[in-house]
């Protein structure tokens, strides 16, 4: 999908990652991402009420309102850790800012890998000084490498922002992706690094704003993760003030590819599919519907199997809580109709859609009635590697 | 787990089951059961909002509080069918009334397969007299063969009533199994037949709840079927009137193993557990809990992998919306506590905890606080067969 721009860069902002021995097998798991100067910051944390240490401390230096640099490791979650895993993440972010001579209020940290484990601060610290030596504009592919855990590729997406300014986006997550974005909640994790000119106040909205609509309408295996968490920091360093409108679109322009780069990496995936609901009474009631299919097991797998089988389509909207009439229900994978009234539109026109189905992406649009309301999800299909993966990965 | 004992039998009932060609393969796949007096009668049946046109009839006919007989057919779901299904779901009661000699309406459908075929009335017609012709006292357990679908055994359970009376329970359902049944809601099918003397309220009331507290804290894959549906015939023929306690009890008693027979046999599963979930403030938030535990894919697949993978029993936990302080979380699978204080107790622990995992059958307790709400759900887990059952089921 989305693989790193080896020249992505944003004016005022440098990367650099290193091997710290997190990781059983030696990649490279420590990054680290700094400003040349204050930025007005902002965030968004999973809503999952177990929340990491990393998560519960970057919430709590975001009320400042401002932020340096982004520490963030893979191969260890840091959730469910108490106070050591607590004060094993102040102790990694004080030594990232002794070495860059900030304050450490100024560092927000993120984690990501197996629950249960005290993150190794003493490791982060042996590392702090390569990283920080290690700084450059030019790595933003290597941060984006180094955050990765059951990922198959990096993900970094750019947009400039009208009015002037970019944002560069860099994420990760494969599985336990669900994301319950909130202001002040994935793992996923992903990082916006724009020059725009902006205050908190516009910088939080449009962030929540394109989090709901991209992270938030995306999931591999409904599970939400303790360690979610979408960071922004805005350097201001174009000059150019950004309105909100122009934000947000440069938000989701980079949300959204990061977000489907997430779902086409999915555990195990081939397939992303963007399931469209419409013609329900509000919009809300179209993304419960949408939601419900999107982490159906049964159509997951025929999703796996390439099956347009739309009974499980229907039976998945049925459950939803969501009221509608059935017998009003179209129901169109890519370009082809198969259900109309409620009804099959029999095997020739399943046979099409099973073509489409093959491809490694595709829109199934469901419409439920004529109401103005409409929502989408994104989710992979389920099949034999998902399983590899999550019943082995901890070993 | 329960197998066809080849002598159930309850007073007053006979069974019967023969090919009609609605399955490809041929099988044993319509069934009846009928009373040799009018019975009263219940039912509950799917609350997805998506129902099948027997689920339909057969919610209509129990209002009358009384029936004769229990049709059902494998093979085709008539659900998503329209009008050519429901007259399809009354021609094939009709010609089994007329076989019988009794009315139509005292005759309830039920019926599981493939979603938006419509049944096929004349197969079922065609059928109807050797079905009439077999009817005898001892072929329950060909009733319980012949309404299969994904199963890979029949699931046939009896208890008796204290103060006298017995209740013969006979069960399909492998998949698609997340029973949401209500007053009048798988696709599991059950079938109870009791020779109790019992008032219609009082049979209401006891079906409604030995059914939530089984099927409905059951789950294979989290999707509701169209065509869930519970029927209970009561002949009086013991002369026993049935108290509502002694009942229940004996309903629960039946409907329990018949829960647990579905879960094990859950599509591709090898493990029963049970997710006991304990020290919240209602036990509606120990259900939320449990729910979520039980049917997060990451749970299941850790399951599968035999890795006693506490981090996603917690994160399952923390996205149900209960509140509760995970500082207070206590894990222990079957007898092996490895969270305590919501801190893991180690690897050692765990080793022993996967033992346990490797067994057919086992608990999985959560606490998560002082307070005396309780609950529980049966899951199995998700490995390599059920993608093998799912992504190939129509084919």
């Amino acid at each position: 999908m989305t693989s790193p721009n080896p020249i992505a860069r944003v004016e005022g902002f440098r990367f650099s990652a290193v091997p710290a021995q997190l990781r059983k097998d030696g990649r490279i798991d420590v990054a680290l991402a700094v400003s040349d100067e204050p930025c007005v910051a902002s965030g968004v944390f999973t809503r999952n009420l177990v929340r990491a240490a990393p998560v519960e401390i970057a919430e709590q230096r975001l009320r400042a309102g401002t932020a340096r640099a982004v520490l963030v490791n893979a191969g260890c979650a840091n959730a469910c850790t108490g106070e050591p895993g607590w004060n094993a993440c102040l102790e990694s972010t004080e030594a990232i800012a002794r070495e860059l001579g900030i304050e450490s209020e100024s560092v927000l940290p993120a984690s990501t890998g197996v629950i249960g484990a005290v993150l190794p601060a003493d490791k982060i610290a042996k590392a702090a000084r390569p990283l920080v030596e290690g700084l450059s504009p030019d790595a933003a592919g290597a941060f984006a490498a180094a955050i990765l855990t059951t990922d198959r590729w990096p993900k970094v997406a750019e947009a400039e922002i009208v009015g002037g300014g970019r944002v560069l986006g860099i994420a990760k997550g494969a599985g336990m992706i669900h994301p319950d974005l909130g202001p002040p909640q994935a793992t996923m994790l992903a990082f916006l690094f724009t020059d725009a000119l902006v205050d908190r106040e516009s910088l939080d909205r449009a962030l929540r704003e394109a989090a709901d609509v991209t992270f938030n309408q995306a999931s591999v295996d409904g599970d939400t993760s303790t360690n979610d968490t979408v960071l922004v920091l805005a350097s201001g360093r174009s000059g150019k003030r950004a309105g909100i409108d122009a934000l947000r679109a440069a938000f989701v322009a980079v949300c959204d590819p990061l977000a489907r780069s997430m779902v086409a990496d999915g555990e195990g995936a081939n397939h992303v599919a963007e399931i469209l609901v419409s013609g329900l009474e509000s919009d809300a009631d179209a993304r419960s519907v949408a939601r419900t299919i999107a982490t159906s097991m049964l159509v997951k797998t025929a999703l796996f199997g390439k099956d347009a089988n739309w009974g499980r389509l229907l039976a998945a909207a049925g459950r939803s809580g969501v009221r509608f009439d059935p017998r009003m229900a179209r129901i169109a994978i890519g370009d082809v109709e198969i259900v109309r009234g409620g009804l099959s539109l029999g095997a020739d026109a399943e046979k099409s859609a099973a073509q489409v189905l093959a491809q490694k992406e595709y829109v199934i649009h469901v419409q439920l009635g004529s109401g103005g309301g409409k929502s989408r999800y994104l989710t992979s299909d389920l099949g034999h590697s998902y399983v590899d993966v999550n019943a082995g990965y901890r070993s």
